[in-house]
């Protein structure tokens, strides 16, 4: 972990209440690969009654779990969520980093890196930070450091092996905090904010990106698309997370002691006239992420096989000619009193 | 009807398309007074099977039509309505009409004004243009007339009592149309929009807003609440309407024949630290919206007094300490060919 101090501090998102903000430094994140869902310090239960074996076609290289916790990552560890995960973070890299860009020499650290998938962006958009990578995930963050040492190889990142909720860290050893798409997948959001907070300086920033599952709308509509999608939310749910979080970050952040907390909404919304996020996003991103739970609901007993392929159909639908699709995730940056 | 001539368009709203845009002239428009869901060529059915009261104090004034149509209004022709549609406008109208500006002398027809509640904010947004506005009911448009008296009182504007399935203007008349919160409650909104188009000059543009109350999300979340705004969804199906409109958009104008169609998602995001909002929006324009159908929800067998009124209750947790209200307009603009 590198010690460079620094005063920078990211401006809250919608700039309501940006009177702490010192400076901001807003940077287009470059498309690389980066993704979203790539909870760091959640994981998979081993034994849970609702494993995620991943798409069919990767279920036998699923079993990297290396450390067991009450926290589920519902989407599990296979090649084949590690590729979704990258889509989709190259996808929404602009919408989701826009913003988002941290100064020279500013310590960051990145609480439940995952694969890497977004960390790579965050290295594109602030080149100079000393970023810190943290994860539960030994295998996870193996991937990580491939990915970053493949698409950022003069990066210099610290990689930090261990539960978000207990870091090593003293008190005050970070700038700023980066967390996305990692407490839906928690047991306790709030305890681990609280756990964040302390390694954060005063006058520091905390952003949170996460997503809403409750805010896909598609067209045609389809009741089996939508249950296909609750499936999701309710396997999610069994496993100690929660896919509906995004709408609750402000009173979770501010919740948590963080104050000048700002959320905005960041929707993603395509039809025909966006055929890269037809594939990016409603393919081979959220439809891809949805089918990855086929077994576990089957196996749940929460549908049949034939009305959860008729869902996915369906929404499938969204993608095709005349279809559209929308899903909104929700950043939230807040300030260390 | 003015026949001022004017080569100017509007760009359309993502600029992802926007090779036939000539100029545009972004303006904040003033917060006045200017309402969404005054759907204006579209009103309430008398007599229909879900009449609209409008809320339970203002039902005696509840009998305004002066036309009859197999569409329907759902939100009634009340004062209270009127009421309601105004603090929507008010408090919506930097969100919705940011980036729609017309150059002075250009012909604007404004399609179903119902009563100014948006007039009053295009005026101020676009001082110059001429513009024509129409509705269906010549109740709606004599408060439109008053309220664009009231606080516009140097505009001109030419109103036009009758259904936009039918406007007596000649080929080509106008140079953009604005149609705001009225497809929604049309039985057939592509009809609508082909009849619309007839009226446009060649390149010029079509702007659009509507609402999706399938995009309604908030926290704490509850059953009960998500049941009442799917029984005021299932009123509006029945009046002949599509409260899910929102969603698409994109295919209703390209299939009307648009081209270079663009829809931006507009999220209206509530919480603790934006109490205008929770006032203006969640519990003045959402939450009024929708317990405005109350009785006609009982009437119609769809729920129980205990149960409608539970999840108006639960609604209102949203607009309380710790709670969070989000919903999604989208704006699309288009192009005659």
């Amino acid at each position: 972990m590198t010690t460079t101090s620094s005063k920078t501090t990211e401006a809250p998102a919608t700039g309501e209440s940006a009177e702490a903000t010192e400076t901001a430094v807003p940077t287009t994140a470059p498309a690389s690969t980066r993704p979203p869902h790539a909870a760091g310090s959640s994981h998979r239960t081993t034994g849970s009654a609702y494993p995620t074996t991943g798409s069919a076609h990767d279920a036998t290289d699923n079993a990297h779990d290396d450390n067991a916790s009450d926290h589920g990552y519902v989407h599990g560890y296979s090649p084949a969520e590690a590729r979704r995960l990258g889509n989709q973070a190259d996808t929404l890299a602009e919408l989701l980093h826009a913003g988002t860009a941290y100064p020279a020499g500013s310590r960051v650290l990145e609480a439940g890196c995952g694969v890497g998938a977004q960390t790579v962006h965050l290295l594109a958009s602030s080149p100079g930070a000393e970023l810190t990578a943290a994860d539960l995930s030994a295998d996870s963050l193996d991937q990580a450091r491939a990915r970053v040492a493949a698409q950022a190889p003069d990066a210099r990142v610290t990689w930090h092996h261990g539960d978000l909720h207990e870091l090593p860290f003293a008190d005050a050893s970070f700038d700023h905090l980066f967390v996305c798409f990692v407490l839906e997948h928690l047991a306790d959001p709030s305890a681990a904010l609280t756990a964040l907070r302390r390694v954060l300086r005063p006058g520091g920033t905390i952003t949170v990106i996460e997503g809403d599952h409750g805010s896909t709308l598609f067209h045609p509509d389809s009741a089996a698309g939508r249950a296909t999608v609750g499936q999701l939310v309710h396997l999610q749910a069994a496993a100690g997370g929660d896919a509906l979080l995004g709408r609750r970050l402000h009173p979770l952040l501010a919740g948590a002691g963080f104050r000048d907390v700002a959320v905005r909404p960041l929707t993603v919304s395509v039809d025909g006239s966006r055929p890269a996020l037809v594939e990016g996003f409603t393919r081979r991103t959220f439809i891809a992420m949805v089918e990855s739970v086929r077994a576990d609901a089957l196996a749940a007993g929460l549908t049949t096989a034939a009305a959860f392929d008729r869902g996915i159909a369906d929404l499938r639908r969204a993608g095709e000619e005349g279809g559209t699709f929308h899903y909104t995730f929700f950043k939230a940056v807040g300030v260390n009193p």
